[in-house]
């Protein structure tokens, strides 16, 4: 059993990071600049690590070319980080001041361009039917921006929205990352399947237990202060159970729907969540799609490969890595 | 010879529209409402038109796989115009009101990075050659509007940098649309070479008519406010000889230099600009790189394409089209 999940790929994942760094020089400064302001911030790189670990659980032995994918997804994933801080306003990511705010937001969308350009390039060999799977991806993340966009501030959104909002925002990006990870590996149709199975439900559990620590974090931990979500009208599982759990429900659907909430509005939302079985609710929610991650995995064959998509899977719940 | 530079490829362009108009369908209407608000408004299709012309000069008789490639530029092109109006400020655009001041700045960002990733999904199945030039175009594109930035409002902006500025953000996409163009269509490497040169130096002389109507021209003909460079501060060929012609000069650099200017700021300087030779001059320098155009289409045969291509060239300056 590998120590951590990406113990099997820590070499590989080294190489991606010196990959993505190569590929975003650029003869403007500010564009590296800003570029290495997102992606030296750290991050957990799920997606590179997802892609390289169904690469090799299928039999992939060459990883030359799966490390410039995986750097890729990277380099696409920082790309909606700093547009999302853009439209978010947020002011912190991962710790550190948002790109907009320390370089400008003309600066910032610019160098988001510049980005999704910079990983499009490095799929460039992949043939149609890969390149669709992350188009497609993008695709999705896009429309479920705007389907978020539309849901903004309101105390119905149902449940099943939330769903679909996380599934092409989180859950589908990843998908495609182990997809093509495991096509580039020669996985069998099936092996493919399992493994987009295996991410997807993955990517849920991961993007609930962000929401969950929206409200459980502190600035520390988190790189952002706490209740940002709340404050930006989003609505995340535990608020939407929480705004129909009728009693404080009905308050909590007040603050909710303010369109400018206070730091006291964001405290008093929180402290009712704690004292509540949302929480744990929610991360029910989580290990439901936890453990559907593992079981799509059985078509896979033992290594360690296999054993630290399963490891990702169990702890993203308590999120111990 | 024939009527007019798109003539012997008007067929085409519409297949490329309506190629445009299916891909930029998306599950949440308000991305396909911005994308066609931007694309319905019009343009020349040169991009398209160029890749086409190309395409078919070099003997390319099978237009499937470049009408989709054309697309992809235009779409890439409207995804780049949504971007730069957010970040110049701009009211309108080709006579209509800008999509982030219809939509908001949210939705026209999203709306941007979802028609990049459209364009980006129907170069597909270019492979590694091919996406690199489109992709190196695209880079080249957001490193020159991080230049003109550095710019912005500085009068002693060398023609130097003002040429490599429009050479980033239009002539090299054109060059890359006719180079893929050339090399789909099965031209030598000869023939592909002397196809981007020509675009290169189109897009040159295009740039720089655009840069002169924006004083000469007006509202009903821009499809935006004259003097629209001169206020947002960007460096353009007739302001930078204005700026260093002595005399007026000096007054237009104190007004250039002013962070708000005025209508009556505008009008000053476009009326002293018009009582100069500066704009006959400016035009000059255009029509060299439309002679240098049309020079470079010397490997090229003789056709109803190549025709096309020339007639563009020489017509660009005076902007008959």
């Amino acid at each position: 059993m590998p120590l951590s999940w990406d113990e099997p790929i820590s070499n590989e994942l080294k190489m991606v990071d010196d990959m993505i760094r190569h590929e975003v020089q650029s003869q403007e400064d500010l564009l590296t600049e800003i570029s290495l302001h997102i992606i030296g911030s750290g991050g957990k790189r799920i997606r590179p690590g997802v892609a390289l670990l169904a690469y090799h659980s299928v039999g992939g032995d060459d990883p030359e070319r799966i490390i410039g994918i995986s750097a890729a997804f990277e380099i696409i994933h920082s790309a909606t980080l700093i547009h999302d801080d853009i439209n978010d306003g947020g002011d912190t990511r991962r710790g550190v001041v948002a790109a907009y705010r320390k370089f400008g937001v003309q600066q910032a969308l610019i160098a988001g361009d510049f980005l999704f350009v910079r990983g499009f390039r490095l799929g460039g060999f992949l043939g149609q039917d890969l390149v669709d799977i992350i188009a497609d991806a993008c695709t999705s993340m896009a429309e479920s921006e705007i389907l978020q966009g539309r849901y903004e501030n309101d105390p119905s959104t149902p449940v099943d929205v939330y769903l679909e909002i996380i599934k092409g925002k989180t859950a589908m990006p990843i998908e495609a990352g182990a997809r093509t990870g495991a096509t580039l590996g020669g996985g069998s149709p099936e092996q493919v399947s399992a493994l987009g199975e295996y991410a997807l439900n993955l990517g849920m559990a991961f993007q609930i237990i962000d929401d969950v620590l929206d409200i459980t974090g502190n600035e520390d931990t988190l790189g952002k202060p706490r209740g940002m979500d709340f404050i930006e009208g989003k609505p995340t599982l535990p608020l939407i159970l929480a705004l129909n759990h009728g009693g404080n429900g009905t308050r909590l659907r007040k603050l909710f729907t303010k369109d400018e909430k206070t730091e006291e509005d964001v405290d008093e939302a929180v402290e009712y969540l704690l004292q509540t079985d949302i929480l744990e609710r929610s991360k029910e929610k989580a290990r439901e799609f936890s453990k559907r991650a593992v079981d799509a995995l059985d078509p896979i064959s033992e290594s360690e490969y296999k054993q630290g998509l399963t490891l990702l899977a169990e702890k993203v719940v308590d999120r111990e890595f």
